[in-house]
């Protein structure tokens, strides 16, 4: 996980102490006084962090980690090279969670912010931004010069927004770094957890959120939308797109530039959308999917498959424009 | 209707009295003078209450009823006991929301709270609490120790929180029991009047809402999220369930424990919930439907009948997933 | 566009400082230096507008037009009487969007408002108001008696509210008009600038939303909800209408009177809808439709195409009840 001043980071611990976390008792290693200065994807991770391994889709970048230890399981483990010490498990997305709370504790649910304090405290330290009223900034918040802040809106520490901004009312952002000319609608709640938990009977076990919300220049966000931070990566929506009302995006979601999203759309976590895709009202986008370049989705559609570059599609599933019309002109 | 702190009650009334609102000229009995304390459903009423009864099914219930008098209609008299009285009408919904409405004539529209104060004249009441800024809380509520409360957050009268519970920032929580461990992110409104009246050219008459939103142990609502109390019962989110975001929850809906709602799903009113239900994003659940226990329902879906125990659907209308895959790859 | 206290309108401005804007280098007329006063559309202009014709389909209207010049393509222009100077463009809307903006220059994006007071500053104004705390009002508003308005609710400059009105917490309410006995719940936002712009490269260019919001009497608009203004007309709920809580309705969208519309519909731009409308759950109307009287549309739908009076429809895409029901029993 990214290194990131929205979270507080614990450690390094020593290897040992995270092995016995994870409840594994016999491992024969000579790095086992090694430190761990975190828990980072594959790709990522050093020689100083712990990594994990979950599905044989990541073989390539499995073979060339530098990870010093890798949660996976047996069966996985042959993807790993032979200088980083495999951890075994049975569930891996549940011991990652364990192993990432030891990291990140305060993570895993959004405690509300206490550094808060009203606007009219912070007048000289912006000078150039115009707010309303009882606007409640968090320490270290920045924010460029000709920016709003509409009224009752709610900056939480740390957050980053650009030049010529204009936030609605009502608002909350915290975990989030936002560009120039972004344009946030009244009510929108920006960077808060998502929903990640590994279930378990009558006491969900949640995943840590140290990711964060990304909104690069020129972006709009619609009214009463939410845009949930990423777990371990960021949710990101790229230059110029815009989100009509209401519109639900999910952790670690990447949205292209200049994307238009009309309203009620819906994606789950960790979809990637590629540029100029055009979105119709109350599509959804399933989990873990690729979206291509210009890619046309209708209003209503389900999408539950990759889709290349250029695609049309409608229907719940998504099909091909063309075949949605004619199954449907056949149908009525 | 359960007596709750949350509504004004009104009442005794004469029964002569509430027979002439209901229109009824003659009727031959001698209780006319007897005093009605409350209008109740068929098995919760006692003799000194009034009830109603609108479809044979509720027969079973019907004939063991221990109400003074039922609103119904000449059709389904026969199913009462002869210690009933009967009061036969044409539109028993709508006689029954005039006479709900006698007994409780403010809960049919939401005024806002008139007894709120800043949380900043309650820091001595609540001392194990921490609350944000701009919290503004009514008489009599209840808050455990270890609780957060965000900012800008509106806690109405007499609600009840427990210990350690996570509220966000800009919350509205009114006629809700919420227990410990729950978390209600960012911009949820818990506890509004449902979505009930009876069409009225020009004057639709509104059903009062005298039931409450029960949240129990370790309940999740994501952000954006609207939770309709009950009309005549309680809606009620079972322990450690968890609500994505912009999830809706309409009137005296029950979700069982363990359960996981994906983003943006809507639930038509008085739906019950099994144990373990899974639901994917943009699902919708039809009104007055029993859903059993360790259901699937995939995202998209539109339930418009029952589903047994184990039951996994999918398609709008859902239909068994087997069948929804089979006929989508013939669709293609 | 009509004239609105909303909008800060500039103008008038000479024909050939916006021929030039437009980038026409040569037109011959002797209109030249003719004053323009409004940029309307065809029926509404007068002899001092401009005005635009994008489509065949308005053609009767066209004919008749005042207007001293249109904006249209040289396929069209044909349409339009002698004494309207035609000035032919590749894109219509492109260039609509450019002249409205030198008339409304802010009305393209939601600046909060900066003249927002706190109610505690008001009450010897609104002596029959009952206002929570921190309710934020701008200049001018219009609330009328025995109206209440919830805690943190912004009421933007202009804004008229009637009678007997109940505005809940956490709403925000801009560039509307609002009748007697409206009920708006908590977390609802009205009259945000709708989801209009043409697509550029890297830089959307916003449609100008110069129209309202009109609520009628009586209306009831559920928690979240969130409608948006009219673009170049106002966007308008009739009589008696409900909405259930999470419903979207785009700009320019006009619904009929007595109108029951269920939790989480969404309506794209410029749709009309007729009286006695019934709309399931999560349903979906398309832009630019003509919903007639008296009609049901099936929780889940995706409504397509126009519907006259009396239609019963259900599907995606939203067929005849009838039709819906057979095709799903043979998929079973």
């Amino acid at each position: 996980m990214s290194s990131s001043k929205f979270y507080e980071k614990k450690g390094p611990f020593p290897l040992k102490e995270i092995i016995k976390i994870i409840g594994i008792k016999e491992i024969s290693t000579n790095n086992k006084n090694s430190k761990i200065h975190s828990i980072e994807s594959l790709d990522k991770a050093t020689k100083n962090d712990i990594t994990f391994l979950n599905s044989s889709k990541y073989k390539e970048i499995a073979k060339k980690t530098k990870a010093l230890a890798c949660i996976t399981t047996s069966n996985l483990s042959k993807l790993l090279p032979e200088t980083c010490m495999k951890l075994n498990v049975k569930n891996v997305l549940y011991t990652v969670t364990h192993v990432s709370k030891l990291f990140y504790p305060a993570a895993d649910i959004d405690k509300p912010d206490q550094h808060l304090k009203g606007s009219s405290k912070f007048k000289t330290s912006y000078k150039k931004v115009k707010f309303g009223l009882n606007v409640l900034i968090g320490k270290n918040v920045k924010i460029g010069k000709n920016s709003y802040i509409g009224s009752n809106t709610i900056i939480e520490s740390n957050v980053v927004i650009g030049d010529n901004c204009i936030i609605g009312s009502l608002v909350t952002i915290k975990n989030s770094i936002i560009s120039n000319k972004v344009h946030i609608q009244d009510g929108a709640k920006i960077g808060v957890k998502g929903f990640g938990f590994i279930p378990i009977q009558d006491n969900n076990l949640r995943t840590p959120h140290v990711g964060r919300v990304i909104l690069n220049e020129g972006v709009e966000i619609g009214s009463n939308c939410t845009i949930d931070r990423g777990s371990m990566s960021d949710t990101v929506i790229g230059k110029n797109t815009f989100l009509d009302n209401q519109v639900h995006v999910a952790h670690n979601v990447h949205i292209g530039k200049n994307c238009m999203i009309a309203g009620q759309v819906g994606f789950a976590g960790s979809s990637t959308l590629g540029n100029n895709v055009i979105i119709g009202g109350q599509a959804g986008i399933s989990g873990h999917l690729k979206i291509g370049n210009n890619v046309k989705i209708g209003g209503g559609s389900g999408v539950i498959n990759d889709l290349p570059d250029n695609s049309q599609v409608m229907g719940y599933p998504a099909i091909p424009l063309r075949n949605f019309i004619r199954v449907n002109r056949n149908e009525k």
